[in-house]
Formats: C-alpha cells, structure tokens, sequence
C-alpha cells in the first residue's frame, strides 16, 4: 500500500548537489510537509559512472526511502533522473518525479529561437535524456549539448566565481556561443552555484533554466493532484522535522550542505545502502 | 598460507590513477611477474571521503585481492594508505606496500633546505601521513601541505596543460612559493599528469617527487628481500598477461586508462566488491 498525505516526502540525490532541489521544495511547499533526504555520499559522483552502476545504485537508494515510507519520490540528480528513472517507475509503487522533464517543460517555455543549449554531467549528456525531453514538446526545436564535468569539482571546491571557474566557462562554454541560443538547461543539479559566471560567459541574451525551480513546481502540482499534498494552513507538528542520510559519515556534507543551503544543515545521520 | 613466489602482485586503487604505479611497476619487474589491477570505479574518489568509508572500501578490495592469490598488495592511492595502511596490514598475511612511506623516503633524500612542500586530496592532507612519515625520516624538516582536490578532475578530463589547469596550479600553489621548499611531493597519482604545469607554477627550483617510482622501486626491493620474486631472466608465460578488475564497467577506464599509461589498455573485467 501507497503511504497517504501523512508520509514524507523522499527527495534522493547521489550527493549534496539535491540540496538545491530541497530547498527549492522548502520554499513552495507546506510548513507541514515533511522531507527525508538521501545523498548517497559514500559513492558520488554518479555522473562519471556507467548507466548499469547508476541504475543499481538508484534501485538501493528507492528502496531505503520507501522503508522509511516516503509518499513521492523525487529524483533530485540530472544523472539519476536521465538513466535511472524508468527502472524507479517500475520498482517504486508511489509517483518519481525527475528533474528532466520538468527541466525541459521550463526550457520549451523560455525559448524563442528554438535553439535550446543543455549542459549536464557526461552521464547526463550521453544519455540524450534532455534531448529527448525537449524534441518531444518542441518538435521543431534544436538542442545543443555539452558536458561540464569540471563545473562539480568547482562547486564542491567553493570556486564559484574565481578565475578558475570563469577558465572552465570559458573552455566548456566558447564552442555555443556561435549557436545562435537563447535559453541554456543548467542539467546538474551543482551548476546553478555557478550561474553567474555561466551567464557571464555564455551571455545576457541567454536565459539559463534552473531545474531544480521548475522540479519544486511540478512536485507540488503532482501531489496536489493526487490529494497528497498536506493543507497549506496546517503547522510542522512537533518533533518532525527534515530528515537527512548520508551514506558517509563526513563532515563535508555539513560544510558544503551549509553553503548549498545558505543556512546550517539540521539533523543529519549516517546509512548503508548496501546491507 | 601466504603465496609463493609464483603467485601475482595485487595494485589497488580507488580508481584510475594507480596505473601510474602500475606503468612505474612493469618497468622495474621481471616480465614473468604477472600483475592483478583491482580499480574501485564505481565508487571513486576516495580523497573527497571519510576515513571510516576509505577503510571499508579499502579492507574490500584487499579481501579481493588476497583471494586471487596475491603474493603482496601494493596500495597505488595516497588516500588510501594514508587512512587504511594499517588496517589492511592487521587484515592481509602478505606485505602490504602504501605510497606514502616511499615518496616520503625519496623527498627526504631530495630536499636540501629541509622543507618539503606536499600536495594531495584533502583526505591525504587532512590524515598528517606525509608530515608524519616526512618528521619521522628526518626529525629537523618542516613540511608544507596543501589540498589540491581539483587537479583530480583536471587529469581525468585530460586538462594537463591549458588555461584551466594553469589557473587551478596559481590559486592552489601561490601561497606555497614563499615557504622556501626545494621538493614537492605529488601526493596523489594523479598529479604526475599535471607535472609540467605544478613544475611551471611552483618554480624550477623546486624538485617534484612522484612517488609512483619511488612505491615501484620500494615493492621491487621488499619483494626480493622476501625472496617473493621471479628470476630476472624468466620470460612470461603464456596466457599470464596482466589482468584489470574495476568495480564499474564504463568505457571510460579504457579512454582515460590508455592516456594514464601511453599505450591501449589489456584485458579489462567487471567486479562487486559487496558480495
């Protein structure tokens, strides 16, 4: 049996990079609602992985959050949701939600020219998740991808904004800029720590799409379609508070969480997915 | 039982860069020594992780390893002996050789002013290893360490000489210019790649130890004093090439492998170090 409104909600990420995506949630969501976060710590990044390490990797995460008896699932890693989230639909008896799709409904939106830039991991580009994804709703649009592996390192490492970030930008970014885009998918769910040297190199006319915005929007539709979402008056109740796991015990993802969320982590505890 | 002579040499890395080690190896081994790669891909990097993940992963692959019958297991990953060195001792009745006791050993022998400059992944920093093992040999030194996480990427995204790599060497290694250093340690295997441009940064008076030789050199001495290897002159036999184990089974230990060694990769099989 589906959990009802009461359960929590699962937002899973391969690592610290989601906490974009919960703090998008946070912000459009009821007081009450309550989220369990898991980030796979332990064996991030998944975007360098093969698709059959991230599927399986994927299937362990889902089945740890629906112990813990999550009402939706929402994948909130590009590469999770690129080449994993048909294997989730089928394992998962609750709604997954990506952050493609809505990505890609955000990016179709924008455009005018049609000419629609993706950058992501090199799992996410090769996937041609983003590709599809747009082709679908724009028949007529053309997609240009590219993968920014370095862009990860460079949030985690906290060079959003210094010369290194702006040489990688640069080196990533120059081959689109002849492309004739007008709207550019940030298709990582690190990259919008990096949105203003992005812009900065790719340009003012190009509107850059945050998926993780669009994903906290189409999340609270879906729930509210399907009489899962708690009422919007309703107060947290005492004693339940955000929940997040981590697979290793560093203390990173306290730092870097800090700085994902702009504010200190709150309770956090170690897991094994494995066992 | 411990193996003989005739059984393989196990190297283990968290990943990829250990083939530096490994290619220092085959230079200064008899053809017949036949040699076991064990590359936890699936789950790298260590460097970003927590000590008590680094053993765990670590005593995995060493049980892996001691299963395929190997005579010694050399650790190719500075993270890796610098916080699971000693576990893995405790756990394996066969030697056990980390990187860092040898690069320690050869910056010892290399510097002259006695400060000794150290770079690694924040886990090698962090762990003191270099310091200790660096104090130990030479009681008067004083060592220089700094975390330089990013060049990891770098090397794997083949960036060893452009603007990129050139604006990480500046931020990461300026502050080290002043402190007076004669050697550098390349803590980590995969620094070797950006030798030319830390050499330019760091300045030519500055002498760069990579410790994949010295590990190499180090093995092959331990070996022969325990009468652990084969004759000089014994030509390989048949059917006993080297052989690759990773944990994830992307193409990308192919294309990065044959760029880390200089020549295409050998025969290359699927792992789970979990069951």
């Amino acid at each position: 049996m589906t959990p009802g409104p009461t359960g929590a909600i699962g937002v899973f990420d391969s690592g610290i990079g989601g906490l974009t995506v919960y703090k998008a949630l946070r912000a459009v969501l009821p007081p009450a609602e309550r989220i369990v976060y898991l980030g796979d710590t332990a064996r991030v990044p998944y975007g360098s992985k093969s698709e059959a390490t991230v599927v399986r990797y994927a299937l362990e995460g889902g089945r740890f959050l629906a112990a813990r008896g999550v009402k939706a699932l929402i994948v909130a890693c590009n590469t999770m949701s690129a080449l994993a989230l048909e294997p989730l639909r089928r394992a998962m008896v609750r709604p997954v939600i990506g952050v493609i799709e809505p990505g890609a409904d955000a990016a179709c939106r924008a455009t005018r020219s049609g000419i629609v830039g993706v950058i992501g991991t090199s799992a996410t580009i090769r996937s041609g998740a983003y590709h599809r994804a747009i082709i679908d709703r724009l028949p007529g649009a053309r997609v240009v991808a590219r993968a920014c592996p370095l862009f990860v390192s460079l949030a985690e490492e906290g060079w959003t904004e210094n010369d290194v970030a702006r040489a990688a930008a640069t080196a990533y970014l120059e081959g689109l800029r002849g492309e004739g885009l007008d709207t550019l998918v940030l298709g990582c769910t690190h990259y919008p720590l990096l949105k203003r040297v992005i812009g900065e190199t790719i340009g003012s006319q190009v509107r850059l799409v945050d998926s993780a915005e669009a994903t906290a929007a189409a999340a609270r539709d879906l729930l509210l379609d399907g009489r899962l979402l708690r009422d919007a008056g309703a107060p947290a109740a005492p004693g339940t508070e955000d929940h997040f796991y981590v697979t290793d015990p560093g203390e990173l993802f306290h730092e870097v969480g800090s700085r994902f969320l702009g504010r200190p982590m709150g309770r956090l505890e170690q897991v094994d997915l494995t066992v």
